[in-house]
């Protein structure tokens, strides 16, 4: 293979990375809306952020299917790990802001 | 909505980031299995495992994508560093494992 011949298959494969990179991003998109309605939920109903059972429940479900898809699973975990600890801050941001908007209701200055 | 709406409720949203997981974890990795055979062609042909333009590239590329998807950016750009650390240490490793048997190959024991 020359120098040509690998610069081409170096950008077929990735395009095939960009292409699966959009994907990624839109499928994080809908993810962080799903969990935006889940940190509603939660700040009106004053329930806590962070709920441990659910969570080990997700990190084991995941781990298996990094198994059966051939992926690390210590890898699979930190950057779940990554992605959950962003929406629990997105969680307390929104109770924060709930918290806030209650507060003023109520005519509170706290 | 009593406690068992909200129940209900929880319970649905997170039915769909369950979903939403299992296609993160295979698309994830279809992604490994692009830039593996990227990673084979790079020790192939004894290319550098980092391209810090293609790198540039695809992060600007990705920060607009993820502010068309209402994304933060700083958020993608983290988790795609998370990401790409991850594909260059595979890299790394394949390369390594090439060398060997290059090495072997040439009866050298270095």
């Amino acid at each position: 293979v020359d120098q040509t011949g690998i610069k081409v298959q170096l950008s077929s494969y990735r395009r095939s990375i960009d292409n699966i990179d959009a994907a990624l991003v839109h499928i994080l998109a809908e993810r962080f809306r799903c969990t935006s309605q889940v940190g509603e939920l939660k700040a009106r109903h004053r329930l806590p952020s962070v709920d441990k059972d659910r969570e080990a429940g997700q990190f084991n479900r995941l781990k298996s299917l990094a198994l059966e898809a051939g992926l690390d699973q210590v890898f699979i975990e930190n950057l779940m790990r990554f992605i959950i600890d962003e929406v629990v801050r997105r969680h307390d941001d929104i109770a924060a802001v709930s918290g806030k908007s209650a507060a003023s209701e109520k005519g509170s200055i706290a």
